[in-house]
């Protein structure tokens, strides 16, 4: 996923015009009315819908005391600015990647995910238990904005290549859209990294202007259309090993809700990090057997030695944003503590279990 | 885990006794008090705390509005009878694993675990995106049972062996203390399976009663000191690869409720889905380290071999609930059939990822 690879519909001509003919959230006989902006398409399935959901809930739950509208990417701001028009009161609350906001400081990416990082389970383990949501509400204050885990769309492909991967060569000089951190590694590899609009990946990739690209996962992947160019789909997702999302609200508007919507306000997040991770996985299964059934694509796995290749690059990242201030060097360390503590227990619990599944069980392990 | 072992503190006399001492629950001024009763002894890390939480949560959200008063095993009924209690009113919540109410029906014990099935993002994405609420929501209608997936405990651990296990003849004749369609697996291998109620274990494995005994995962293990006596501690716990709880509601009494009180029951269901799960991922590395650095457990993986003459066995049992009924046929095939698509994606997208993190980077990934 990529910040400016959501904004496909409305022009910055049309955000403006729509954003003053909104009114302002009205509060009457104890109802308030809530605007929530998001950096998805309307109804993109599994994000999107998934932002539907906590308005939804909040209002459910609320039996509408908190009503909120969802406003999709350009609708009211564009994409790119929800985390700025929450902070200033523009909108009451976002649903949003905190990475693409690297800008206001990078080590926000870390409540996103990071290159070879950690899991769904393992970051909602860290932000809840394992010291990372002081950490962000330190981070975030100064913004003004309270932020929530709120969804994880899993662990992402590496992407679509048209050409297959089998040596660190290979990865010099490669046209590669791919954003973020996982940009800033192949670019150490040698890569030329490009960033694009989501709308303008297929264009681009169909023309050689780009020999690769990155999007999510099957799940959406599949609506895109890659694969009627690139048909070498590559794993593991390591640039994005698990990306949360966040529900982030004007802080201030937060501390003055009553403490019975403050606690429907986080429930809904809560809820919705089960709810949106769960949605990935269930439907990525089906995406990719179309994949590969209908669209003759092959699923490649990375070499060895040119994932060892971007963990040294990556740890090269991660000692850059390490190294921008003391609050950066605290939340790194915290998440690399916690990482150091849970890794081995998902190898010996989960990845354990995980591989053993796939031993060659004469008439299937209840198959 | 299992359904005798949380019987720690109330006898059946003290269980009568404190059930008659209680009032019903009252309505008044639209303000409502619920009991919710559980499996579990009062603040056991993880469940038990986890039951708390939803209790509070709907307390909190509905600002007092159904305010839900906390049961601990033994407090108002004993853990087993958890499911007859809510069913017949004498609860009207209960915090609970459904398999321990396989002598209802034994296919329940899907919304559990099953023996080499899903893990708890796996389970979470069948019941709301494959099919299985709407299956749950038949199987316990006639019981006068809603059921909501309200936890998970994650990936178990095989358990604590006082001997190496080095092929299918060390389970011959083991005595061992594991629950359910785990312990109906290793019956069928050879296995005395042994039931005890989990305050009974330390001693049982102290005498030499019994060889070996299952029961959670390093947090909740570590405090019962099985290490004493049992110094290897056996992965993966391929009969629990994710254990589910579940929010059982009185099904009348919800069906009652406004559509809010409804909603917000819901809510703090799922986002317990989330708390729980990611409290066991967080807290079980600490507990592992502790359990091998300062007791000297040592850890094992069962063989190849060993495994595969589980995953035979497994399918054997799958098939004998599979063909008790209707519902459990149509259940089961639903399961197995969401099985067939998820595993293929977790394979190359979480698993290639977990397994690609063990790479020997120099520096380590991240590191």
């Amino acid at each position: 996923m990529e910040r400016r690879s959501f904004l496909t519909t409305a022009g910055a001509a049309g955000v403006a015009a729509a954003a003053s003919s909104f009114p302002k959230p009205a509060i009457s006989q104890g109802r308030m009315e809530w605007r929530m902006v998001t950096s998805w398409p309307k109804g993109l399935p599994g994000v999107g819908t998934g932002a539907q959901r906590i308005a939804d809930r909040i209002t459910a739950m609320s039996d509408g005391r908190l009503t909120v509208r969802l406003f999709a990417a350009g609708e009211l701001v564009p994409a790119l600015q929800v985390f700025d028009a929450v902070s200033d009161g523009t909108a009451d609350m976002g649903h949003d990647a905190s990475y693409y906001h690297t800008s206001k400081k990078e080590v926000i990416a870390f409540y996103t995910t990071f290159p070879w990082g950690l899991t769904a389970g393992e970051l909602s383990g860290w932000i809840h238990y394992g010291g990372g949501q002081a950490l962000w509400d330190e981070l975030y204050a100064p913004f003004n904005l309270k932020g929530f885990a709120a969804g994880n769309t899993g662990t992402q492909m590496l992407g679509w290549f048209r050409e297959e991967i089998n040596s660190i060569d290979d990865i010099k000089g490669l046209k590669f859209r791919t954003p973020g951190n996982g940009g800033r590694v192949m670019t150490k590899l040698g890569a030329t990294v490009v960033s694009l609009p989501g709308g303008e990946i297929f264009a681009a990739l169909q023309s050689g202007a780009i020999d690769a690209t990155e999007w999510i996962g099957p799940y959406n992947d599949l609506s895109f259309g890659f694969y009627q160019v690139a048909k070498y789909y590559y794993s593991p997702g390591y640039h994005e090993p698990a990306s949360g999302l966040e529900l982030v609200v004007n802080k201030e508007k937060y501390d003055a809700l009553p403490s019975d919507l403050q606690t429907i306000v986080s429930a809904a997040a809560r809820e919705a990090n089960d709810a949106i991770y769960s949605e990935y996985v269930a439907n990525s299964g089906p995406a990719l057997r179309t994949l590969v059934s209908e669209h003759g694509v092959i699923i490649k796995k990375v070499p060895d030695d040119v994932l060892i290749a971007m963990g040294e690059a990556a740890n090269e990242v991660l000692n850059e944003v390490r190294d921008q201030d003391d609050l950066s060097r605290r939340i790194v360390d915290s998440y690399l503590a916690y990482r150091a503590d849970v890794v081995p227990w998902t190898r010996i619990g989960e990845q354990q279990f995980l591989n053993s599944r796939g031993l060659p069980f004469p008439h299937g392990a209840n198959g």
